[in-house]
């Protein structure tokens, strides 16, 4: 690079005091708004972290080490990131952020590390699992719009553990998808399909995030759940799980993703039941309404709510994007 | 786990509003008061940002996989770790906080990513390069304590980049340590060698941290230095470089490392230096004294400006093992 093109204001003798507002300005740079403006909270929040805890050499080293590892766990089957992200809480508050709800939809939750692309689209009837140790739970859901309209040919992703508590993807001879599957809602917004009676389970600890856990006294359990990703066109994509109400993690859950309006009871097949989806009379069963928000409402509240929160901290911004940056002019 | 084991509150239906103050709960289950002093800090800042900017899913998903990226990017040679956090400031800035310097102590500046454990202990006088196309710079320094009297038997550890501004373990063909070494002090505090000329160069930026760079329209480069770490037991360990007087980005150090005192004037060697230290004649040199603060004033000053600025903030705190934690009593 030609030095003459330096654009930098000129620093040198960057002190506690002053080093934060000289990242801030290099990097302000960059001519995205968006960007810029996450750059400058981000450095000031980290800078400020490092002030406030007047954090040592020997703690940022750990640091270092730490980030490190949680990268070089990560594989095509394994984030790392995310379950560190889960485990503090800021994956439950960017999914609450993006995908605001009003009364009477369908909350979100956590995605979670365990979502892959590779599920099959299926057949209504499939039974999810090849697990012979799950109990059957039969799944018969709807989706439907705000109106109690019914959303026709949604696209449903679902995932979900198996007997022992283990997605798929946790066993190293993974041949392929199990215990997950895509369907489409048909003209009742309908979907069915055999699942199994979830179980709790720890989130994988055996990494770096386990030790984490661990030197926080914190336990790695998620209480027994089964996850599922709604979209159409025009509707605010939904990531949502289900929770089997009574459990013993329901209220200590490890990456903080329960809500009252997603624990269920399980029911059980009546004959007549038993009868049209092929189960087991007495089986157990799981229904649930998913009630989604269309794109335009969402977009709308999610500007709505960040407009005010901006205006609640005293700042003047504006939407770029959707998104806030400050308002300059 | 035996669910019994649970030591948790009660939490259920987190929100943007209360989400924080339920994992920080959670959190401070860990016994060691500033490990819990940390999180409590660093969910605080994570939670905050995310609020602040509104973080988008997208946009944490961009995060999620550049930090991942930073992880697997770093191996035994290279760690894009320290690089992000010295892009952004926070290196210097942990380092100002945890090495305080009094006036007429030699300041500290940025470790940087290219010291290693491997540098071979040499004689004074030792060429520490094997570049053919380096210019001899002979180096004669000094070491000494804050009454100016010599240390003797100080562990003097040096790297400097090559000719074209690649330290040795940027080479892919690296057999082992050049461009670096260890030596001693003598009982006048005295250490001597021959390195090169150094010259500017860019921080690797073929990864992930080059791309953030590149995105914030940041250049690379670091102005032409070269690196010192000085130790001897009783002593607050010196980690600190040279720099070159003039180089075209000394007030624009992507690493923001550069202080007026650690800026310098090479000289030319007269004809009974050259003598004196088997150099030719006119041969630059780099001539420097280096002062260190013993470890028990390091101490005390770390601790009565960490106090300081907790008083500053309004925080009642104590010292634990040297470092600030909440006085709860």
């Amino acid at each position: 690079m030609d030095p003459s093109q330096v654009k930098i204001p000129p620093m040198k003798d960057l002190t506690i005091d002053n080093i934060t507002e000289n990242v801030i300005r290099i990097n302000s740079l960059c001519p995205d708004p968006r960007t810029k403006y996450l750059f400058e909270r981000l450095v000031t929040h980290i800078h400020d972290f490092a002030r406030e805890t007047r954090l040592s050499t020997e703690e940022w080293m750990t640091a270092i080490d730490f980030l490190t590892a949680v990268g070089q766990k990560c594989d095509d089957l394994r984030q790392e990131f995310i379950l560190l992200s889960d485990t503090l809480g800021l994956s439950l508050l960017v999914d609450s952020i993006d995908h605001p709800k009003p009364a009477g939809v369908t909350e979100g939750t956590v995605l979670g590390p365990f979502h892959t692309h590779d599920a099959q689209t299926v057949e209504f009837g499939t039974s999810i699992h090849k697990d012979p140790d799950g109990e059957t739970l039969l799944t018969v859901c709807t989706v439907k719009d705000t109106a109690g309209k019914p959303i026709a040919g949604a696209q449903v992703d679902i995932w979900e553990g198996d007997s022992k508590g283990f997605y798929d993807v946790q066993y190293a001879d993974r041949s392929g998808p199990d215990g997950r599957c895509v369907m489409h809602t048909d003209n009742e917004g309908l979907f069915w399909f055999k699942a199994i009676v979830p179980v709790p389970y720890p989130i994988p600890h055996d990494g770096p995030v386990g030790k984490m856990l661990k030197m926080l006294h914190r336990h790695p359990y998620r209480p027994a759940h089964m996850h599922f990703m709604i979209g159409k066109e025009g509707y605010d994509k939904l990531i949502t799980a289900l929770y089997a109400r009574g459990d013993p993690y329901e209220t200590s859950d490890a990456v903080f993703g329960v809500k009252e309006t997603l624990v269920i009871d399980f029911g059980s097949a009546t004959a007549e039941m038993a009868q049209k989806y092929g189960v087991k009379e007495g089986c157990k069963t799981c229904t649930y309404d998913f009630t989604l928000i269309t794109e335009a409402e969402a977009n709308a509240l999610r500007e709505e709510k960040a407009m005010k929160a901006m205006a609640a901290q005293g700042k003047k911004m504006k939407l770029y994007q959707g998104l806030p940056v400050p308002d300059v002019d």
